[in-house]
């Protein structure tokens, strides 16, 4: 199966402690897209073997420190490894202003280019290739915040070998059987698609919420995406604290998981008060069973 | 002995691999003074139990951002932890402009003051207090760049306790005995205050010296330092591109040390090509025997 699979770098919230500050990657076959880039971010990336010649797309939630202080540090390390082609930055306005002039000081004469994408709060698809979009979609936080939605388009049928032989179909037409269209031999006879293939393996999708208060646009936004990330800074001891910080807590996030239908639900963004996530991993247990305690290093397939 | 100790956060040069960029504190009586701020510097103060509070001067010696790239990210830690007072951020006026941006941007409602003390290339004391003077000296990079030698001020003489006693000497008097005065007693006759005390603990002092190439002005600047960090990005092997990079070798910070009369000397700013510092110990210590390899969460007394 092509790959789709995220990246955990830094799954902590404001201040690095226990857990870094926030930064993911999406190894999507043979591209990297990094979402968020809290300090640490390039040091983890290495830990975990992800190739910074790969990496072409950062994409900033929003504009504070825990999210993007990691940004110069990681730009600066691409220029000494003589990274070639384009790195876009996706981010609001005033990311681009600001980073914009740290680049122009810090970060010049490198061997790649910096291209700023200006997203703003609305929804709307900002990446696409031919295999993937990546689309915002408002959060509600203190300052201007979106979420992304990583989607594989719909994938090619497989080829029953066996079939594609006996019917001695020319190699010129696999490509439109894989795309679902009958087969017709020289003398006329059409060979319905079923027959010479079997079904695409379907195409995932993975939706980012970090960071938000719990709302249920964010579960209509994310609806029918396979697998959800959801911000947890807390435990429901603390849902006034939550509310109040522009955050939410585990259940909150397994409530959403719930609402929109996911298979299987990412915590993360603690706050550093906690010690370990068991408290976070039993509340959103009781709501959404299919959860996991996001950590540092950690791989998941999204499947 | 009262503490004048140095703490490696990170020693490593421009890319964090097994070393992070470079980050130092010196933890001085009751203060800590960070010299540098690399990317992981307050992560790194935080694992060696460095109180935030505590900090209150942090000194930049260039504008390179395996230098400087952790100022924001400590600055808000900093933030968050309601730390009260004021920090000064000493570094050259086109870092006050920059870091004055980032800070403005993402550090607003402080609950401390951040001042900038705008630093030039020159030498001169760029802090005192009753106990320590800072001051920069040049160092020669590819870019404006600076070395501080942090100097405790003469200290006091030791009373001795029985010849104190042995002479009533009241209290008030005592402090101008450690100072080196004489005691004259009611009958008006005179006691030496080499009978009443002993001598004072040595004034220490430690040299900062990276990054720069190999240059006689630098041993000139810190002749007479007791303990020198050197810069030592490379070994002998790769002289020519040292000097090429504005770096030394481990050889050529010895040869400093030596010229200096230091007594002790600490290497780092290693190069990301080294996979130990075996080499950089052997070509320096065959020209100055007392030295030592830096690494990260490393504590050295300066005596």
């Amino acid at each position: 199966m092509a790959k789709f699979q995220l990246n955990i770098l830094g799954c902590g919230s404001a201040t690095p402690a226990r857990h870094l500050p926030t930064s993911q990657i999406i190894d999507f076959r043979d591209k990297l897209f990094m979402i968020d880039c809290g300090e640490g971010a390039q040091l983890a990336m290495r830990r975990m073997r992800l190739k910074f010649s790969r990496l072409n797309h950062i994409f900033l939630s929003h504009l504070h420190g825990d999210h993007c202080f990691g940004l110069p540090g990681l730009l600066s390390t691409l220029a000494l490894h003589q990274k070639e082609g384009i790195v876009t930055i996706h981010t609001f306005k005033e990311g681009a202003e600001i980073f914009g002039k740290i680049l122009d000081f810090f970060c010049r004469d490198t061997s790649f280019e910096i291209k700023f994408n200006i997203i703003d709060e609305n929804s709307g698809i900002i990446y696409e290739d031919d295999a993937l979009t990546v689309e915002t979609f408002p959060l509600y936080h203190r300052v201007p915040c979106v979420g992304f939605i990583f989607r594989e388009k719909p994938k090619l049928r497989h080829l029953r070998g066996d079939m594609v032989k006996f019917y001695n179909v020319p190699i010129k037409e696999l490509h439109n059987l894989k795309c679902g269209a009958d087969f017709i031999t020289p003398d006329g006879k059409v060979v319905a698609n079923e027959r010479l293939t079997t079904a695409a393996d379907p195409a995932m999708s993975y939706a980012y919420c970090s960071d938000t208060i719990f709302d249920t646009r964010v579960a209509k936004a994310v609806k029918g995406v396979d697998v959800i990330y959801h911000e947890a800074t807390y435990t429901d001891e603390y849902a006034a604290k939550a509310r109040d910080r522009g955050h939410a807590t585990a259940s909150e996030a397994a409530r959403i998981a719930q609402m929109a239908g996911a298979s299987r639900l990412i915590l993360g963004h603690y706050s550093k008060r906690y010690l370990d996530e068991k408290t976070h991993l039993e509340e959103a247990g009781a709501i959404f069973p299919n959860v996991t305690a996001a950590n540092e290093g950690m791989k998941i397939d999204i499947l």
